[in-house]
């Protein structure tokens, strides 16, 4: 049996005691929902016995194109089960063979995609790498999300054999402070690939540039800096890259005025990734940069990545499991949330974390961690090794 | 020595008795401007002794990323040469060499880039062919800029060993009355693959789907029925396509609204290819076709591709040349308009013509012909054989 904690920033996800097995007669609690709306208002407690397992993705706001799946075995109630990311430690198994065989009791699991776990969904992290449970509960989506889009537009990874040699190549980012923004500053970093990252000014912009310069960012300039014609923002960064140097990818994941600002500084052949819409606007792009510069703008998805290419993803989460293990990658800052107590108590919770999110007063990516009703109260064990 | 004649939609391109040579006493004449401007009042003609040859681009409006050089070696006033293609036979020869071994006297030489005409730039058509003058003079840019977007971005060139087999394929585009989307039509019939085509509404409409069907489009549609929902295009277009069809490749001239629906509908990892921006406006995409439905938008120039691709040019040429001979690719609908007389007659003659393209009252393609001197008069001379 597994003990399940989450991570999520908007989605929320959830689901206590997974199994790595078919069934079992142990009680689950899970965050569920019954209707689409509103996250604070939503989100609810909801207990169950683990039925058969079923594929399924669990997304709250309805936007995404994989709805989470209703349930209607899970109780009197249809309901739709939060969560696409997450860690668990391995306590036991309830059936023997295949699972054993990979998975040992005190290994971790890290998942994206299911909350009711296959056993091919999770992607064994060895105990011997020592992972705390924010570094593993936080490795599943966004660093590969990184760690792909900086290897398959471009061929910026050491071990990609059509990586230029001689020209120094250069990133260039918005939505910078995201958890995906900070990995692929510091993969970057590992690589030898220059960023330039762009970020929403705030009160506390020094701190933050600081925090991205500290983590590996070459530049961080915010939006308005960016934008600011009478900077002229545009030959100082080609001086930043240098004639020796190449810029030749942008990440995207906001899509305001900034994006095409980014794409026009791409040299020609540019790839412009964009792997969000945060400014819920359509992506406004000149059409000679196509025809003239040779732009090609396109999205990545880790669970399109996913669906095909099965086995590449394994030896992929090894290397960044070790990157964090050698303290080249730290995970973004994470506040863990203890789910305890009856129903109400919870839905209480989450209905007031998820209005902290949308104020955007979090500042941090968000870990539910539910409480095992037979142990101590969650107001010890709000540290690390939760 | 060359005889010339020329084709060009917005963009001019005039010069007679080019050479296949390099140097000589002749004197040409030439479509020019000496400023930047409104097209129907800067254009004039110039008299001058055929200097060494010179490369350079030779563009009106200023708006390509190549500018028309300004030659100061033709005359007392700085000038730009109009011109980036055209046909000439060859009637001879300034200089014997490498030009007599490839060109024959009788043959034609079709070309684009280059007003001022070494002998590189100019793509031999055997006159074996018997093709037109109307025909050999459209065929440099539009056809093969067709012929590219079919084969570069999907694979449907029946060459291709890539191609699929087993499903039908389709492609989408606007702008589909262009002497390029004549080309795509006809070639997409030629190669097996289904034509989807978007054109502007007009009193004449009827006339027009019947045109373009004929030269075997499948579908025609405006953009008015294209856009209105009531008409629930998008189920209708999804029932052509059918099961056992894929729809992968826009062709995109225009970049209105229209630009996002072509793309909505293409399937997972389809391509969007702009090659024009007739709206003049940003092209306005989802962020959500990028990053959940894999599509790529990107770009196509000829000229780009012409200066990566030197060796593949003219077997494609002269495929797309005995298409045109076996009246499978048909020339757009053309006007010629003869330039003969005074300078100030031919001034005159060429402001008309702009401001009738300027008010979209030509319909057709316009070929410049320079009249020589000592030949009948332009009224006898406007039949296909010019």
């Amino acid at each position: 049996m597994l003990r399940s904690s989450f991570a999520s920033k908007r989605l929320f996800t959830s689901s206590s005691r997974l199994l790595a097995g078919t069934t079992s007669s142990i009680e689950a609690r899970a965050v569920v929902f019954t209707e689409h709306g509103d996250p604070t208002k939503v989100l609810k407690a909801h207990r169950y016995k683990l039925p058969k397992l079923a594929k399924g993705e669990n997304v709250i706001q309805g936007v995404y194109p994989s709805k989470p799946k209703v349930r209607d075995d899970l109780g009197p109630e249809p309901v739709s089960i939060m969560g696409n990311e997450g860690v668990a430690t391995v306590e036991g198994f309830v059936e023997d063979g295949e699972v054993e065989k990979t998975l040992k009791v005190g290994d971790k699991g890290t998942w994206a995609s299911h909350a009711n776990l296959p056993f091919t969904s999770l992607i064994p992290l060895p105990a011997s790498l020592h992972l705390t449970h924010r570094q593993s509960a936080t490795l599943a989506i966004n660093p590969p999300t990184a760690y792909r889009m900086l290897s398959d537009f471009v061929p910026l990874n050491p071990e990609d054999p059509n990586r230029k040699k001689g020209k120094k190549q250069w990133v260039i980012q918005n939505g910078a402070n995201s958890a995906v923004g900070q990995a692929v500053i510091q993969i970057a970093k590992e690589w030898g690939v220059g960023t330039i990252n762009l970020v929403r000014d705030r009160p506390s912009i020094e701190a933050l540039k600081e925090q991205l310069t500290a983590l590996g960012a070459d530049r961080v300039l915010t939006y308005d800096e960016f934008l600011d014609r009478s900077n002229d923002i545009r030959s100082q960064i080609k001086q930043w890259v240098g004639k020796d140097g190449e810029l030749l990818l942008a990440l995207n994941c906001v899509g305001g005025k900034e994006t095409a600002e980014m794409a026009k500084l791409l040299g020609v052949g540019g790839k412009l990734v964009t792997y969000g819409g945060m400014a819920k606007t359509a992506l406004a792009l000149p059409p000679s940069l196509f025809i003239f510069k040779k732009l090609t703008a396109t999205g990545f998805w880790l669970t399109n990545w996913v669906a095909t290419h099965p086995r590449e993803r394994t030896p992929m989460m090894h290397a960044l499991a070790g990157l964090i293990a050698d303290g080249k990658l730290k995970e973004p800052e994470t506040e863990v949330v203890v789910l305890e107590g009856s129903d109400d108590d919870v839905r209480q919770r989450l209905s007031d974390v998820m209005k902290r999110l949308e104020e955007g007063r979090a500042g941090k990516k968000v870990l539910l961690h539910w409480q095992e009703e037979s142990e101590p109260s969650g107001a010890d064990r709000q540290a690390d090794d939760v």
